[in-house]
Order: structure tokens, then sequence, then C-alpha cells
């Protein structure tokens, strides 16, 4: 058994790795930190976890953490972890963090979107952007890793295969994705009342969200060439849930069996990913607690190819795949902790 | 006062008609023809109308319906108007039709999307399509309206100015559309219940919906050349409302406060568009219930136009704009009967 | 015209209260009032009411709405009326006050209950509880009206016509309520988040919400007796609608449709009231959005009474009955402003 | 490892077995029979099962069941049930049955509320009502279990201990429960629209529907003398969860410390069942997906016990329950394959 802490335990992502901790065989949750929670029992807050735990939350404190677990995982908001890996790190802890500070490998850009200096870029070159599925050879036994953000995980498991393939045309790719309110933590706010998110749909931040320079980050690596993305997030009235859906130029005439063997192809194995039959698409509702990504493909006689991706935004999006990405660094089978008969109704 | 009939009542556009209708000051019901619901009260089937009608559901019959009224509302499926539109203008009755059978120009498009013969093409250069922001001085007087659909009327409301002022490339339009599912009529089935529903986003249909045609036939006329579309609806868990964003390439470098006042400046006037100031996007909470068109723009630097249009699909999308087109048809004000102050929480 | 301010007028009851007036063919709105709004305009913060006015949010200040207006309907949280009603009244100005300050016969009951002194007792004895079909004699012409709470007005008018026919017991009365979330207001806050309320149901306050004294009070008017009252409040995921089931101890055995005829007759000639047929009952999808009431019954062989009442909290629970009271006040038509074809999907 | 068949697997009972089975250390599933979809895969019907199984549904037969199984677990409507327990009976296999046709223990009361005569009477001495915190003891190697209805589970789990306790008075008890629509079953109906659900709540059937015997029952049984039950159960707009509010007069004056004590006491070292502290009431979101019932106290000072009991109506309600049940029969650990870490949020 691994000793793991959870430093920004009580967000969304934070109790979505604590529920995944605590069932997983070979990892065992020593330490969930908060500042504003220190002291309460985290079924006191979540009651759903009763009968799984009787841990309480804490102040979180570097050499504490460090003293007990051996794994840090942090789900706190940009800008804090570049407070915690450092330290973490010096301490000799495996750090996997699910923020946004060490995804972007140019820390201008990094300061450009996020409007603060990075003042650790000396980690960037040797954090490993933690998404198996692209690259999965630089995570065992990776010290720091840089977990995907939830929309770009589902861009560029929706858009990688047919890059790669040299099938997508040079033009600009158009992403729209929807978004389950959960994506926007846990912080209350007029945006994540009930009675504005009920009945609504509407696009945010569109061509100005941050995700944007990581979907193109990820798009030009598995390209070999710069890739621009337009990128238009919606939030749509759900709890979980993320549906990327990717607009690509075909640049070769292609049928849609044709672009589905390719996609078949390039996922083989695979033990996350499903690619629908043609003709079908997927649902968030598929793949819901689950750190699945399920892949459906169409293509226009216009010479278009459009790829729907659908996942769990707090489990492949955030927690499952931290943990997905913690199996690999540790030598552990790739699914541990991950395979669970989550309600499908 | 001008006595109309709406035939196909108990339905979703039908039942939103009805308290359109009800609502309206210059246009009294006077027969809500069903096969299923004849002989009950249209408030057994909608308790929520308790109060403000004691009309009950009649088997249609074009006779008994061109005896006591001189306008009909057509809130049938497809191929059922083909059957009902000829005998009803041959009575002398006006006709808004809520279906497809008379929106696309081309009978044989119709039997290639719909898969069904046209058995009445030569009513087909009179019919007046009936989206009065984009053409509406053929409606006055007009005997045959037919009433856009609801994917198209999105669409085109937010392509139209950008196509018709020039800026937009030669390369298709990608349009990403998210529908609640009062779109889908009030038939029971799978994908229909609660439980599918709720929690659940995905596309359906993609590239093969049969609101295709009629998009690439209403881009077509505003810019004044062939314009193809790649269209892919989604559906989001809530009952109404809906929301296209269409993805343009730009021909030209703009701002996005030029953007905005190409598109303030296109519908100067008109009393049911809203363009959003820079920066915001619409909801479609904003127009729930109502008949409005809210519209926002953004631009990216890598030269794409992308604009968002929320309607609610059983009012602008389907009822409100039969009663809009009715208005104008009947030399009413064009707003009559649709200025209500309906909930907005 | 009579020309109303609203005060607190960007809450949810608020711009109820807004949209209501601004449909009202009386009443013209010249001041809505906020402190943390101020300045911004009404459709800034609520887009969903373009094109209805122009108006912006101001700060209050009793002199310059007495000087404008004649009526105040104030929509502010409890004891912040106690500030205002005074001041107001002694302006010449009638108020219509949606607040709980003004309910409570007993200042010592409300101190007791609210935690707060009641800084106004005098005004007590001539405030008017505002449920017209409990009393409605004594609102034409009043100058204070205390509206009754949404779980109240729910209550008393499930319970009332029992109570008033003789045939129930001496028993507590066991009353079982379940709320929308927009009841508890428009601020941010972890228990109205969309994933907290989405997919929960819980009782909340059971035996200490602030209703039952004024339950209680209603309840034991109109029976002429000390009624008391066991009070479960229950939230439920949806945004607008109140259901209140009430359980009543029958003193004499009667039928099902015995017991819908003494309803029907006791609300005969209500313009907003509708008694459902034996064996329905309502649903607060079936007022949504109407200042109505759906109420269906039930008797259990066992010797007991079940009456469920469904209301719109928003409307019949808090701003139509505000607008319904001053159309009484007023001497304008008891429903001017109220009957408005509504979505019924 | 135990081989089971599912029969009547694709309903929402029947996936939810499903899911818990494939999960199941000691059990294996070896068929899942349907009629109507026999030929596909589970995971064409249920796309989020992807991964975990490659069984088809087959359609159901005794001797094919009988030959590859052990155990037999019934997910289908009532009386289906008494067409098929003989034949597994008799077969050899151990039935495990979800419906509601061996529940009722006087043949006379299931042909008055379930309208059909009871074609196997002389198996309900030895069908062991399978709620195992009320009597385990039964359950060890029983043949023929009959799993309660979801209603009963939380109502008789909320009012057991205080009936035991003899702290009630004489009168009857009132039953308030609200239900996900996922209750209803899959099939597709206009009450199951999404439509029709969102947005509205709702009670149906009060007083006759069909688990108010069943309740009767097991009230009767706890409290050692007849017991009558009002019940109302109502409908609310969210998939799975279930909670009842028991009524209860009070027969001694107790405090609420004093209350939750006892429950406390009765419930010590139930695995599945959690006492909320003082002042709390559980939500359904806090069982969602798992096993649990969480139940919270309030005594009102008019001398009235109310209780509220959270559960998952298609897991602690059906297949949880199901499952439990099959551990105790068989000899497992109770709560083997029913500690899943669910998500929370």
């Amino acid at each position: 058994m691994v000793e793991v802490a959870i430093i920004g335990a009580p967000g969304y992502a934070g109790v979505e790795l604590t529920r995944l901790v605590l069932g997983h065989p070979e990892l065992r949750l020593v330490a969930a930190t908060s500042h504003s929670e220190a002291g309460a029992r985290i079924t006191d807050v979540y009651p759903a976890l009763t009968g799984m735990t009787d841990l309480r939350y804490e102040v979180p404190g570097i050499e504490r953490i460090a003293a007990t677990a051996t794994v840090a995982f942090l789900a706190v908001p940009h800008s804090a972890a570049l407070d915690l890996a450092p330290g973490l790190l010096a301490a000799g802890m495996t750090v996997i963090d699910a923020s946004a500070d060490y995804r972007l490998k140019d820390p201008e850009v990094y300061e450009r979107w996020y409007g603060v200096p990075h003042t650790s870029p000396e980690l960037l070159p040797d954090a490993v952007y933690g998404l198996p599925e692209i690259d999965r050879s630089a995570l065992p036994g990776a010290r720091l890793v840089a977990c995907p953000g939830c929309y770009p995980t589902a861009t560029l498991l929706a858009a990688a295969p047919a890059l790669e393939a040299g099938i997508v045309g040079d033009a600009r790719i158009f992403v729209d994705a929807k978004s389950g309110v959960a994506g926007a933590g846990r912080s209350a706010s007029p945006t994540t009342h009930f009675a504005t998110v009920n009945e609504a749909t509407a696009a945010y931040k569109v061509c100005v969200h941050r995700h944007t320079p990581e979907i193109e980050q990820g798009l030009s690596l598995v390209a070999g060439r710069r890739v621009r993305a337009v990128f238009a997030p919606h939030l749509v009235p759900m709890t979980r849930g993320l549906l990327s859906t990717v607009y690509l130029d075909l640049a070769t005439e292609i049928t849609l069996s044709e672009a589905v063997d390719i996609y078949q192809a390039r996922y083989a194995g695979e033990p996350f990913i499903t690619i629908c039959a043609p003709g079908y698409m997927p649902s968030t509702a598929h793949v819901r607690g689950t750190n699945r990504a399920h892949i459906g493909l169409a293509v226009d006689p216009a010479g278009a190819l459009v790829v729907s991706c659908a996942i769990d935004n707090l489990v492949k999006g955030t927690a499952g795949q931290a943990i997905q990405c913690a199996n690999l660094v540790l030598g552990f089978d790739e699914t541990a902790g991950l395979i669970h008969p989550v309600p499908v109704v």
C-alpha cells in the first residue's frame, strides 16, 4: 500500500479523488487537507462517504504531509500548486497535480493566460503531461505529473487520431464543448445557483477560455505542426459530464467506416476508450462516474469530420485521470481502482 | 377577431399555439383538432390551461373547420400537412404550417430527406418561408406560410448578417446546436424518458438531420451563393430552449466590436432580436417562454467568427413564429399576442 | 394608472413582482430599488426582461420613492420591512409587504421565531393578512398588507375548507410540503448550488421552520380553536413550485365525493382555485408561472383526509398574491395583470 | 463463485442487478434474460456497462437457466414471478424475487390489491420477506426470498424502532414518500416523459397505492398489533432516490436526543444504516448509488415524532437489497459486492 495525501480535498475534484482513493486496492488515504473545512470529518461535509472513512480534514502542512505520505494529489486552484509542488518535491514526494500550473510548457503562455507569474519554471521540463492515451511512456517513475484539464482531455482524445493519421487539412479546428456545472467547482456563486443553471444552456468565455492554449499545445504536439483551435465552451444543466464535439476539415476523401477504423486502430488495447459503431454517438450518461471516454464519428459529404467525445469531467477529466497517472507512475495496473460498477441509470 | 383552428392541437407545438392564441387580442380559437384526444377537454389534457378555455378536442374535418375558422395552424408531423393544406386552401382558408412540408423549394430535396413523395409541389412556388427577420415583405396577404424549423430559425438568425455583409469565407459553415427535449415532441419513447435525458448530453443525427437542407437553402439565399453546412444537433437535459452556435471563417480581419455593429445594424428595429454586448453570450434561459432571439458574438484571433443564438424552440422556434407570421399575413401588429410577462427565473 | 415602487427588486420575489407589474394594465413601475445592483439596468441583471423596461435599479430612499409612487411592494428579507414600512406609511404610501414582518399578530411570537424585536407592533392590529380566499373583505382600502408565506398559503388553502366544515378531529395536523429551490432566494450558497440540489430530496427545519406559527395562526383562525401543526418542509430538485400535502383526522365518516363537494362549494367563484376531480391530484407543473392553486383530495378508509395543494411559490406564494392583494386594495379587477398565457410544457 | 441468472434484465431493476452482480466478488453472471431485447448485447442497450461484460440478452427458459445457474434474481413485473418461481424452485434453484408476488402473506390481500389470482399460495409460508434489518435470521438458507418494495423498505426502516420501543400511540401512521422516476420503470409513457417530470412534483395513487398493504403488514409485525397507514406517494423530478417521511403520534414525552438514542441502539452494528445527528436530515443525494439508508428524526412539541428515511430506490429499494439478501442466503459477507466508491457529487 502506498500512502497518499489529497491537498484541497473538499472541492469537487478533491472529493472525487477521495472516493477513488478510498476504493483503490493499492492506495491508502492518510491525509486530506483543507483550510476552510479543517477539523470536520470528511463524512460531515460529504455524508455520501459515510461508512468509508473516519478521517478529518486538516490544515495543510508540507512537513506533516511528507512525514506520512509518499504521493500527494493536488486538487487546488491554479497558482496554488505553484506554492506547494516545489516543497513537496523537495521533501521527496511524488506530486500528481490536477491544477493547471504545470501543463503549459511555455511559462510565458501560462502567465499571459492565467495572469500570474510562473514561480517555478525550472520544474516545467520534467513535468509530465498526464494523458496516458497520448503519451503513456513518460509516466513510469515521473516525479511531477501535470494532469490535463477536462476540456483538453476530451478534445485531444477526439482529435488526436485524425491529426496523427494526416487526414485533416490545415485549417483551424473548431471545438464546441458542453460541460456539466460540477466543472465550475464547489464554490457557491450566482452562476452555479440551481435556478440559474436549470433549463439554461449558454456558451461562455468563447475564444478566451484558459484551456485554449493547452488544447493548442496538445493538438500541435500530436500533429507535428502548429494547430490553431477555436474553442467555445458551453454550460449545460447537468451536474457531471463533458462532451467535446470537434469539427475538422478533411484533407482527403474518406468514408465513415474508414474513419472509424482509424480510431479503432489508434486506440486498440486502450482500457478506457470506446469507439462507437458507425451511426452511434456517445452520451455523457454512458460514462457517468467512470474513467472512460466514448468517441463517436460522423463524416459530412461537404468534406468534414465531426468527432464527439464524452467523458465524466470529474473522473477522466480530473480525478480518475490523476489516479490512472498515479497507477502508471507507481507501476500498478493502469486500471487499478478505476473499474467499479457505478450506477448506469 | 379572426377565427382560427389548430390542427394537431395536443402536441407540444399545438399546445403552445393554443396558449398563444388564447392570449392573443385579435385571434379567437374556435377549433382544436386531434385524433387521439378527440372528446377530451383541452384542460383535461393540459390542466395548466385551466380557466382559459372550455373547448374540447375534436376529430379534424376540413369542412367543419373551414365553416368556422378562416385561419388554420398546422401543428402536425411532416407529410401530414401534405394531406391537409390543399383542401384547406381550396376551402378558402389561410394556412400557417408549422410542419416541414412546404419549407424546401425543391420537391426532390424534400423527397430525398423525408423519404416520402411530395404530393402538392404546385403549392411550393407560392408558399412563403416564414422567417420575418430574413424576408418580412413576402408575408402580408400570403395564403400558405411554411414556418421554419427550430434549428434553421436559430441558425439563420445567427449566420445571416455575417453572410450578407460578405465577411465570411467560402468554406463550409459548422453548426453545433443544442436543444431541449420538448423539440422531440410529446410522444413517449425511450429517448424522451426522464431517466434517459437527465444528466445526459449527446449529439444525434450528425450530418444527417433533416433540417440540414433547410439550413443550407436559407444560408444560400442570404449569401447569394451555394453554402454548405455541417450540422450537428445535440440533446441537452432541459425541456425547452435551443442554442445554435455557428462557426464561420472570416474572409476579412474584423474586431469583435465591428462584428457586433454589423449585427446591431442588420437587426435594428427588429422587435424580437437582441444582440448581446461584446463579451456577453445568450442563454436559453433568457428567452424561455418568449418569441425572442438573443445573439452573441466572439471573434477568434485565428480568423473565425463564432455566433451563438438562443431561442425558445417552442415559441420563436415553432408556435410563436407561426403567430408572428399570422400577424404579418393578417395585417396585425407584428408583436400582437407575443409580448407577455413570462417567468424569468 | 397607479405608480408603484418595488423595494428589494433584484431578488427572486422582486423580479417576479417586476415582471407582473410590467404586464399589469393598471400599474406603472416607476422605481425598483436595490443596494447591491444600484445603477445597473434591470435587463442587465435579468436579460429575460429585455424589451420590457429600461429602468435601472436605484438605492432605496423613502422620500424619493414616496415622491413618485403611491404603492410600495416590499420584497425584502424579514426585519428589513420593519425599517421601511413605518416611514412609507407615514409618507402616505400603501404598503404591500411580502416579508414576514407583519404576518404574526402577536409580536412576542414574532420575536421568538425570528430572533429580533418587533419595532412597530402598533402597526400589527391594522395590518391585513393578505390571503383573499380566506378573508377578502378586509383588503379594500387597506394601508398595510402582510402577504402570507408560500408554505402557509398552500397549507391554509388546503386545510381551511375541512376545518371550517367541522369534519376534522381535534388531533394535530401533519403538513408535509415540498418546495422548489427558488423559494430559498437568489443568494448563492452551498445549499442552492446546482450540484447540491440536483437529484436530491430532503426535509429541512422539520418542526422548527418559521412558517410554523403562521400556519398555526391561520389554521386556528379558520377553525375557531387552537390548532397545532406538525410541519415538515422539504426541498425538491426544481426551480419553482410548491406542493403542500396535509394530513387530517376525520371526525366523521365522509366519502371522497362528499369531500370534493365541500371544497368545490367553499371555493365556488374563486378566480384562482381549482378543485381536482376525484382521483386526480395536482402537480406543481399545472400552476407554473400562474397565480392559481390546484387542490386534490383523497379519503383513507382508516379515517383520514389527505389534501394536496399545488402553487407556484413565486406567484401565488409571493408576488402574484401581492398583486392580487393590491388589486383588491385599489379596487381593480382581482385578476388584473394575473391572467397570462404562460408556457404549459 | 456462484452462478446467477437475472430474469427481466434490461429493466431498471434488472440493469441495477446486472451492474451489482458484475462487481460482486462471489457471484458470476451467466445469463440475463429478456423477451424484448433478446439477442442484443447488454452493452448495446446500456453502453455505460461497456468493458464490464460481453453477455447478450437471451429469451428466458427455465431449463436453460437452471442448467447454468444456481441462483435466479427475478426483476419482473408483478404476476410474472408467479409464472416463474415455482418452476425455478422445482428445478432446484434459489429464487430472489424483486417483484411483489410473494411479499404479502395473505393471498386474498394480494388478489384484492393486484387484481390477479395468486397461483402459488402454497409457497407463501416459506417465502422469506427480505428486509435484513427487520428480520435477518430467516434468510440463511432460504429458497425463496420476497424482496420488499422500495416504499415499504424506507418506511419500515423509518418506523420500526419507534414502534418496537412502544413510544408510538395507537393512531394511524401517516407516510409521505417522494420518489425519483426510475421507480416507475423503464417503459416510456407520458408520465415518464422528461417534459412531464421536469419541474413537476405531485402526489399519485394517494391511499390506493399497492405498497399500502405491504407497509401495513410490516408495521403490524414489528408493532405486534394491527397498524393502519395512510400512504401518499409523490413523484419528484429526479431519476433515483426515495425519501419516506413518517409522522407518528408519540404515546410518551420524549426528547429528540432520546429518540435518536433509541434509533442508534436499534440499528447498532447495521452495516448499511446511519442515524443522522440531532438537527440533521438525510438527503437522497447522500445514498445515491449505494445500499445505505440514512435516517433523521425530529420531535414536535405538539407530541409527534417525524422520521425521514432516504434510500436509493434502485439499490436498497430493489437490487442492492436483493444482493444483500442473496449474501445472507448464501452465507457470504452481508456487504459483499455492495461497498463501492460511487460518485458523491
